[in-house]
């Protein structure tokens, strides 16, 4: 690039309205300087060819993405990935590794998040020459955007209203086995666990509406049960159905859930868009839960992709009032950094959104509460175990049991083999996860 | 895993029904021998928990996903990423490497595509314990399970008649000043481009429905205009809308567009979901164009997320006309084996789906028309340049000139320099791009 060129993707931050700009923060590794790389890369994601032939004309001050800042890591790093370095036809000895600040004037596209996923994980960004590697890890939103967008609409008051549950951990559980048992013996577990104290028995994300197990007849047994557990613990309970589906399938499936007794619906977001949650929560008359299906290949690597906390933000603001995310397990592949920033990014003040209750999700059982208890430093959260409470030695209402018996050990200031002493439930799930 | 365990996720082929199943690739490395790795990928990915504590019952039977082959590729292999097989919380001196073909019993979820992604890149596959890396390299679908889709309404023939061009590669060219120019010069770049010879005038994939460029209004100058070249020209010509937008505006977006005189939409369809854009092709009175924003962490590493050619089947499957996908161009991070493997998912026989334009996007000029007709032994094929026609020094009309002489030479078997001698647009042309 010329270096006019380069400089027209340059700014000082305190000459830009920042009413009129995403503030994107990307780590970026390129074969050319930090200056010239990053203001490729704004070239790329906004104004590319700024002027028609034998016009005098820029479009750049009002269009184009510009670099505030860059904070040099490495200057002499080895590409994180040599492939996609290589895929770049051109010798090099290193790469610059760095974190850039870019302020994008929204402007170009609307409060759209289609639009918005284009500009800033689109071709531009992802295949901009002399990059070879990029990881948008976070984006701040301006009130003037945020205020187009509705958030959740019971948020975590809300969930702890409907459920009056004020201030504990929320205790989900997901039915297992979550494929292939039929609806009337897979009600009877959501009850059994209801009994003994779940809040919310849910679907698996991948059990959806199928000629085996339809929304509607699943509904219905489920919400039947459900009001028959409330009537005998006393308590408020949820069902949770799963009605991922074709978008245009997903109001008429909520329709029926809610109408069946489903007090909650779950949306796997990333499979079926963020903007078909978005249209969903215009309709929608009870909480929506998120899954994280499908968005691995962008979070799961430090150096590339999108970080987990940009696509969190995008979910609250679409209108989920409860956040499923990958937590704290081996499998999950998340380090507690990851899982601390997304709980953040779910209760942290954002324009006039409600807060989103996180969800780490990953092999959970009675002991996760107290070490989640600890990291998150508050109780504002859910865990979502699947075999701690239908796996459980003495059925659902023993395992949802013993997830009681742990917060009732937190509580109470206790170790959680001292308070199992006189809990069985709470004995039986020690041995099975250890 | 115990034995029993593992051997319930084995099957031989020959004793599934294979209008029953999904044939899934995936590339796999795993801490633990292949037999035993991808057996917990099957657990994982269908049954997880598969029987009632207390119930002589198994699922796996009839709901598990069944390894069928294992193709070893290195048994004593360092992981891609170092840092995933960290993350697994084990130690090891090696990992696996192999292929693994995998039935997957598509009733568990039925021909929907959100379920579909949940169940073939959810949380089962790519969280799943002692495996560090995973692509999903290949579906392959069954006549029984294709049939609930559309596919393609025009196809490559159906377009062909609207444009009237029998038998060369169709000419897209993206309208450049991408942002920020109003409809109304941007329009006039578009006519002009049309009277030198492009077939289809398109929006850049950053520019949906703005405040200062509305589809509506965009559409009507355009759509005037093309019919305007049309008449001057004797040729059919078409403008290309892209209404990328959120999905509940997309039906109306087509219409107003469509009503205005496009006489095709583009939707960049990862960040609306594909599920968005099967439900407009049910709606749909034009061709579909897509575009392959947001999916760059997904294809770009070999080793890592989903293969290119699986989003191609799943966009044909959707109903797209033309596949926009990355091309040949250093910049795009893609091989030559990988554009010849997408223009065959497009092209080959696919059920009875029509056949899908390919378009391997980067960086055209009429230079590229000759190695692309070489590389894909076809003249089945669109290009989508840019600089090249809105940049070319002659104006629009001078570079759309330019890629119809860039074919001419082909068709004549002359070298481009040699019909370069005869025409100013193409001499210009070779300068900009020597």
């Amino acid at each position: 690039m010329l270096r006019a060129d380069i400089e027209a993707f340059h700014a000082k931050r305190e000459t830009l309205d920042p009413q009129k700009y995403l503030i994107l923060t990307y780590y970026l590794e390129t074969l050319v300087e930090p200056r010239e790389g990053s203001a490729h890369l704004c070239q790329e994601m906004s104004t590319a060819q700024w002027s028609r032939v034998d016009v005098e004309e820029d479009f750049r001050p009002e269009f184009g993405a510009k670099v505030v800042d860059i904070e040099l890591i490495d200057a002499n790093a080895q590409p994180s990935s040599p492939f996609l370095a290589d895929t770049m036809g051109k010798a090099y000895d290193h790469v610059y590794a760095f974190n850039v600040s870019i302020y994008y004037p929204y402007n170009n596209f609307g409060t759209k998040i289609p639009n918005l996923l284009t500009a800033v994980c689109g071709e531009g960004v992802f295949h901009a020459p002399d990059i070879c590697a990029v990881r948008l890890l976070d984006i701040d939103f301006p009130e003037s955007f945020l205020q187009d967008f509705q958030g959740p609409q019971f948020g975590v008051s809300g969930l702890r209203k409907l459920l009056a549950v004020p201030d504990r951990p929320i205790l989900f559980g997901v039915i297992k086995p979550n494929v292939g048992l039929p609806p009337k013996p897979f009600a009877q577990l959501g009850y059994q666990a209801w009994l003994g104290g779940l809040d919310i028995a849910k679907d698996d994300e991948q059990l959806g509406d199928v000629a085996w197990s339809s929304v509607e007849e699943r509904s219905r047994l489920l919400g039947a049960l459900c009001r028959k557990a409330e009537t005998e613990t006393g308590e408020k309970k949820i069902y949770l159905a799963n009605i991922t589906d074709e978008v245009d399938q997903l109001i008429a499936s909520h329709d029926i859930a809610v109408k069946n007794g489903a007090k909650a619906v779950m949306i796997n977001g990333m499979t079926t868009g963020f903007s078909a949650v978005r249209m969903l929560r215009k309709h929608a008359s009870v909480p929506l839960v998120s899954h994280f299906d499908f968005m691995a290949p962008y979070i799961q690597l430090p150096w590339f992709g999108v970080r987990d906390k940009v696509f969190s933000k995008l979910q609250r603001m679409a209108g989920y009032d409860v956040l499923i995310y990958p937590g704290l397990d081996s499998r999950l592949k998340t380090t507690k950094e990851e899982a601390i920033t997304n709980a953040r990014a779910c209760l942290d003040d954002m324009g006039d959104l409600k807060r989103m209750l996180p969800v780490p999700a990953g092999s959970q059982w009675a002991g996760s509460l107290g070490s989640l208890y600890e990291l998150l430093g508050s109780a504002d959260f859910g865990i979502v175990p699947g075999r701690a409470v239908f796996g459980h030695p003495m059925g659902p209402k023993g395992g949802a049991a013993s997830l009681r018996q742990g917060w009732e050990a937190v509580r109470a200031g206790k170790t959680l083999e001292a308070y199992a002493r006189e809990h069985e439930e709470l004995r039986h799930a020690i041995k099975m996860h250890t």
